[in-house]
């Protein structure tokens, strides 16, 4: 048996049983685990997942039937994919049609004791990054899928909206990628982080900030009313980068949209090997987002913590 | 004194002084004008413009300062520009920061017996081309605007959701850029047309209308909850183009378009020598469209007409 944050509609603390590997697959001890602001939106209904919640971890192998893994510390892609549907085959597994996804689809999360993935899913981590860098593995993959996306992103102004943990961690993604970045948000504590990294800042209220003077304008707001913003910074013939998920339905005028000829691009999971290389070649700064470790018996004061608007990242510690 | 019809909150004919054209400008004497979805949305509020509607149209230049004009039969580009701005000096002017557009914003409309605009908005007209073809012209561009956003648009499976004109004309125009083209609707008639034109057609509530089975969804239907359904309709990775401009906002899942990693791309204003040469090489059929003709004089008739399904083009003749 093991201890696990579960959610039915309500969230607690359960004894649950060990998960067992089946062939492929490692059992992994979770060393460190972050609360992303989609296990928040699950909490509102987000998906209608009923389980074990979280996907963002750090953790090691403790068994395996697939030679080299037991004892490695390793990060896990959250998309379990079937390997034999049509998107599988075309090497975009990430959108499998038959996938499930760790702690929001069909897949125990990693706010447990231990869990289980294929293999495959699995990144060896450099002894060279501790835990608690390795923990935002997940998300900044996430932030490297833009210029992943936007390849010609070098040399443009861009607007990140929402200073919160994801809006910093893009914010040094797309500089890394040569693009103009300026940060936007609320939080004066939020902003100030992103200076001491050199980032250049303006408050959302700022008469500095004009319409249509981005080129790209990211949208990492966490919140719906977001998208109107964007569309009002970015310029014709711009992109406006969609990385938040609602329960809610977003609303917004089509018109400025369509006359404008704006891009709104959906973006989601991205490639972990980047975001580890920049880990390791210390090209964008975590850990000064970790605003609180909590164990993981502490996991609803967790997230009510998260709720303080100057709280960055929290993390759950599931063995002490 | 000319005959135009105007809209200051409601519509009604109205004699008006004859416009004078300034220098660089030609007086045109409109020969035919065709009716657009946006004016019906300006009816409702869309762009909040006073004045005489219209914007498509063919006419003949009556009188110009500029050699070679008078006489010619044109149609002419509805973005009056400054031709100062940042935008006009990179060779965007249809994003013009200054700009007036004929019949939406600052500038007289093409409902009336004549209107002015500047050369540089004219194209001549090849005799080969009627003029019940010929005012077809803008739209026609505005479906052209398509393959130039998405280049490598050949080969794709491509819905065009919307049997409307609008729809019939990008059918036809994604097929002529190599497209594989299902235009999706609801009225028969509409649907039994474009099968005489040899196109893929389905009714929008058949079963064979399966989700996530386009790569690119092009949203045509002139209302905002037809965004909903080209979502569903794209699959991951694919593309939404967003022709219909509204008045109300439209409300979509944004977890959908971020998980799925949607593009959703907005589509305005497009090239009138690719539409000339569409229409002169006979790629496209236009005048099938055409459901009636009114005198200018019956102008609020021709609105009321446009209500019934079934109908497609309704154009306003000035001169009787």
């Amino acid at each position: 048996m093991m201890k696990a944050l579960h959610f039915d509609g309500k969230l607690s603390l359960q004894q649950i049983p060990t998960p067992r590997p089946a062939p492929g697959e490692a059992l992994i001890r979770v060393r460190l685990a972050g609360i992303c602001g989609t296990d928040r939106q699950i909490l509102d209904g987000y998906s209608g997942f009923r389980g074990v919640l979280g996907h963002e971890f750090i953790g090691e192998v403790v068994e395996c039937d697939v030679a080299g893994w037991t004892g490695k510390r390793v990060v896990g892609e959250i998309n379990v994919t079937c390997g034999s549907c049509l998107w599988c085959k075309r090497g975009m597994g990430r959108h499998c049609a038959n996938r499930s996804v760790v702690g929001i689809i069909n897949h125990q999360g990693t706010f447990a004791e231990f869990l289980t993935l294929p293999v495959s899913n699995l990144h060896a981590v450099p002894a060279s990054i501790p835990d608690e860098a390795a923990v935002f593995t997940e998300p900044l993959a996430a932030a490297c899928e833009i210029p992943e996306q936007i390849p010609n992103i070098d040399g443009m102004r861009t607007g990140v909206f929402g200073a919160g943990r994801l809006g910093l961690l893009i914010s040094q993604v797309l500089r890394s990628a040569g693009a103009h970045v300026t940060l936007i948000g609320r939080t004066a504590s939020k902003l100030n982080l992103a200076n001491t990294w050199g980032l250049k800042t303006l408050n959302a209220d700022s008469p500095e900030l004009r319409p249509r003077s981005f080129q790209v304008v990211v949208e990492a707001t966490g919140s719906p009313s977001g998208l109107e913003t964007a569309l009002r910074l970015v310029e014709p013939r711009g992109t406006v980068v969609m990385k938040s998920t609602f329960h809610q339905p977003a609303q917004f005028d089509t018109a400025k949209l369509v006359v404008d000829e704006i891009t709104l691009l959906g973006s989601r999971c991205g490639d972990f090997r980047s975001a580890l290389n920049l880990l390791e070649s210390h090209a964008v700064e975590v850990t000064p987002l970790i605003s609180k470790v909590f164990p993981l018996e502490q996991g609803g004061e967790a997230f009510e913590y998260l709720k303080n608007p100057p709280c960055l990242k929290v993390l759950l510690s599931p063995h002490g």
